[in-house]
């Protein structure tokens, strides 16, 4: 192929071929799903070479994190919340999360995708995918726990119900409540979620 | 006043008169909050006798009852999740709570009420005063629980989390599990956010 010189034609193409890519991905995540989605088809559809999509976004798994616009990188956080003793992990979760939380443009992010999250259906998908695949399963099979799935999507039940609670709906005190406070109040429950026992029949002292 | 002679002009009139003060509870409720909002002015608004107001609606919380469109009433449900060992409450909330669920037409009215309150300021405000007012501030006071309103904000972000989950957002396995399963598995995390240690520095022996 012939290479177009440098200069700003070409600054403003490639920003072009992009946006183009990011435009078919999500429209493919959202039409197909993760796991249908390949990055061929997302370069057939954007009109451009499957090489140029891994040059430019370096996977479909980078590509997806790309288009949900998550304020961080799964595969860089899991190893942070893997590392130590097993049973701190729930904090260590709590306190990742309120991070993320308590810094604002990520917490707009995170509000934005919850909220959209609750009609539109390709946001919907976004925050499954995001429970199910890129975080908290390989967080809980990092973990060696059974039942990674089901395990998943009660943390993301927690995650989702957390931001409505303190940062949509904003009922008090939670809406409030300083951060520290928030994250001893949440290691248990994430920690019992992550490592600890899940139904109470098989537990054999019910409190 | 002249009463109106009965006959089928009465009935439209009662009918417009019903929906003119429930347009004004709602418009109310919204615009002042549950606790500057008044019968006086909700029928000041609506062009009526606040008795007649009190005649068709009861009083201020069965007004608002009406206007977020429970599929039950509080007054009723408390007494029923307050009654008997109080290690088993946590148990009898969860119950509660998936029998509404699992209850189709009900299910669509919580899962309108969550989805609303992602985004309309009124839907918001429905929720947070169901969870600080109607709910579960009554049910933590009737249980002798210290930090009520706090543990309340806890127990709403769960339910809240899980019905976003479970039917809006639709995460697996969580969306598509037993009820009696995920019931035993909410039990517990109801029971430590109605009577057990919240703040796990308080805990001596945290997990």
């Amino acid at each position: 192929m012939v290479r177009k010189p440098a200069g700003a034609g070409r600054r403003a193409g490639e920003s072009g071929t992009r946006e183009a890519i990011l435009a078919s991905a999500r429209r493919s995540f959202y039409e197909l799903g993760y796991d249908r989605t390949s990055v061929r088809g997302i370069a057939q559809a954007a009109g451009v070479d499957p090489a140029l999509v891994i040059h430019f976004y370096g996977s479909k798994q980078q590509l997806f994190v790309r288009v949900v616009e998550l304020p961080f990188v799964p595969a860089e956080v899991l190893p942070r919340i893997l590392e130590g003793q097993s049973s701190h992990v729930g904090a260590r979760l709590a306190r990742f999360f309120l991070g993320v939380l308590e810094t604002e443009e990520s917490r707009l992010r995170i509000i934005g995708l919850v909220r959209s999250a609750a009609s539109e259906p390709e946001a919907a998908l976004m925050v499954r995918e995001l429970i199910s695949r890129e975080l908290f399963v390989p967080l809980i099979e990092g973990l060696g726990s059974a039942d990674a799935p089901l395990r998943a999507s009660l943390i993301g039940a927690q995650v989702v119900g957390l931001v409505m609670a303190r940062y949509i709906v904003a009922v008090e005190p939670i809406a409030s409540i300083e951060s520290d406070v928030l994250e001893r109040i949440l290691a248990p429950a994430f920690q019992r979620l992550l490592v600890g026992t899940l139904d109470s029949a098989n537990d054999a002292t019910p409190s």
